[in-house]
């Protein structure tokens, strides 16, 4: 195996069941099959979100565009374009568009075992 | 520990050796340890570029904005905003801003051990 690109334009975006106005692509996933990690792309549109979860795994996330929060079991947190966030494994976590135009958002997970 | 916010704008960016051009801005690494991966963030200018190099990890690569292109060993291919890249690991490449403006770049590497 070599290099291999995959372009955001060129992915079919869905929408994962418990989110609102999301278009999810996972660019660097299955279709790929990388050894530790996927890169995933989030579009969360002006009134949307993920669901409040949480699961085993930690989240890396970095906002591309736009703005919208961070939602926590005590706390919630502005995000903005240059944001990182850190999610602990087992963290409650909801990222929310509460602005005016599409928040972009790259989520990089541990690859499934 | 609990969820972590770094903005690229509160972190200095420096030159890593070899790099032409380029600001390097680790957001999710030493400063946080996450368990698996780090994330990072190159800005090149134009006429700038990473070294030509390989290393025994792999890189996941997303393009924030701008274009350039990835050099390989017989091959190169362009990169434009919402373009995603994997590198093998052991794979020869080069990252080059040949265009006009900043190209900025995420690139996830796993920790290193």
């Amino acid at each position: 195996m070599a290099m291999k690109k995959v372009s955001h334009k060129d992915m079919k975006g869905t929408s994962p069941e418990g989110t609102k106005g999301v278009d999810f692509r996972p660019l660097l996933a299955e279709n790929v099959d990388p050894p530790n990690y996927y890169l995933r792309v989030f579009d969360i549109a002006p009134g949307g979100n993920t669901p409040l979860h949480t699961h085993a795994w930690e989240h890396e996330v970095y906002v591309v565009s736009g703005k919208g929060k961070i939602v926590l079991d005590k706390r919630e947190e502005p995000l903005a374009e240059g944001d990182a966030v850190f999610v602990e494994p087992n963290e409650v976590h909801q990222f929310v568009n509460d602005s005016r135009r599409n928040m972009r958002m790259i989520c990089v997970i541990p690859k499934p075992k």
